[in-house]
């Protein structure tokens, strides 16, 4: 029920498909997913959202794995059902086991019930944790 | 502004100085944070969130700074000003660098904006992502 | 699988018959969706919801389509299925274009990412922005 | 209490020049707001999210004040302390009256009720709204 | 901080003080308080606003403090300050006693936390429970 | 489409039957619903998170049923589909009429509006209810 028809890589404007190109190199498949087949009936947002994820997630101080895991953790918070599924696939690509998966919703669902404890009991931030 | 006093030390029935014993001992600290002092005013909230923190935050499958990393990014998501504060200062103390916190802020922020993206143009998951 | 069951005009109580002829009226159409079908199990929300819907919606300041915009954009940012397709269908009926949603979508994945930034990094709000 | 020190144009590294020279540049001002120094502590984030903002809050198919009611609306709605008070003025700064900013409160409070009302209730999408 | 300035009596026009009158009879007190002086700016919201409020927190099938605890319940899960703090006291004021504070504040913790696990993990809704 | 398989009874371990057999026990049924079944993946947090639902959800300053509204308005808040199922099933268990959840729901969005207005415009807390 998307809002908008999926842009095939056959039906696909140049500048389309060079982003299309850039994912399978990229992550090495030819495999493009629904996300991006989406949002190329804008190229400008195809363009941009592709190229903001790939520097983002994209290893540096934190590797891949552990920024899928966040990923994940605020997706799960907001409750995306596709970036579940699909961020939950690769982070198993990229080496998430069972027991990381379970750890990472537990830490979730914590944070998100000691929220709002702390928002609604409203106690000032201590002295000492103030930057 | 808190909606309730906190709770010292030397004021708490015995069931809250076994918390606050246990805080500073896992800790190996003296310093006990507001967020408990305010939930000891309901011994039972208190207990029961610092025994769930406690196991959940623990060495596990993920090592406790990818733990605060994550509770940092939902905490973020939700704007809990407190939780932001703290958790920063000890995701500091397991090791976090500025380096990383930044990227931990640029993936939670991403995801938030692919989150709406997903969610608003609603494409189906694909298939292959279907668990 | 709604709560509760879809309240059709031939079943319904005549201050739910005038809420829907009120709707007809104002829409110009024969059509009442499932929304106001399903309010109607309460009369009072049915009553009470339509009549701020109707004086909200309404041109002002700001033209109707341009409410539209907006409605859509809390829509997305707060994931309700039922109201995103619904109000995409009511902005296209009063002349939203594909370029126009695609925009709506990006300012709103935008302020959602840029929001998380602000709220995280916790920057003071400049002196000259304080009202 | 921001979580990392303010980014000045007299100590930033050239590439944070080159984007305060930008924004002063696009928004013919010479004052830099604390948004944008914050993030300046990662040349990246600063970079990718100064470019994205310029670009996708530009005139285009909606114009650049109805970007920014969208903008004010979002952040409302996810209760950015910092982006209500900024945009409210970059707002006024193109437009805005005190009558299109109640009417865009008004629209995103009643989407925020509405959105609760179709989301408990669970009702289906209407067949002819589906896409 | 607020975005509009404060409506007075004195300085009201009729259509604001007649709410304003009826806040004052409805609450058996003098005092009007800073959200609906806020609202004054805009007569039709304030209007709108204080007759939605009223019917939907008058006693019904459930009772008035029955009401403040779910609204109090979604104000801290939605994290708004002045909620908390003028529904806290509206609250108290009809009986609400630190015991009921507490349990309000540790069942919507925990619905929290279990609505993240629910979202994380995506059961299918158990047939039986599907209305 | 979960994200993990549903461990069923016959399959499970000791300490996932002893939970099982505990939930049974405690809601007088055989039916063991799919959450637990899927927590099960996961022993430590099935335990833990039966353990502290068992133990908010009980009879003590607030009834049962009245924590089951609490819990269903959070959980339309965040609209958790799972949980608004569930657990309007539970409260109509409780005791729940069609006008107490009418009720329910009218308060909830009724909050969720008024608190985008109070965040958005921004009011200082009047003296008289900062605690």
């Amino acid at each position: 029920m998307a809002l908008v028809p999926l842009v095939e890589y056959d039906d696909a404007p140049p500048e389309v498909r060079a982003v299309y190109d850039d994912i399978r190199a990229t992550r090495r498949t030819d495999y493009v997913n629904n996300f991006w087949k989406v949002l190329a009936n804008d190229p400008a947002t195809l363009r941009r959202t592709w190229a903001q994820t790939k520097e983002v997630m994209a290893a540096g101080a934190l590797d891949p794995l552990v920024k899928e895991l966040i990923y994940l953790a605020v997706s799960v918070t907001n409750n995306c059902e596709y970036c579940i599924h699909t961020h939950h696939a690769a982070a198993k690509g990229k080496g998430m086991t069972p027991a990381m998966f379970a750890e990472m919703m537990a830490v979730t669902a914590l944070a998100n019930e000691n929220n709002r404890l702390a928002n609604g009991y409203r106690m000032d931030v201590d002295e000492r944790y103030r930057a």
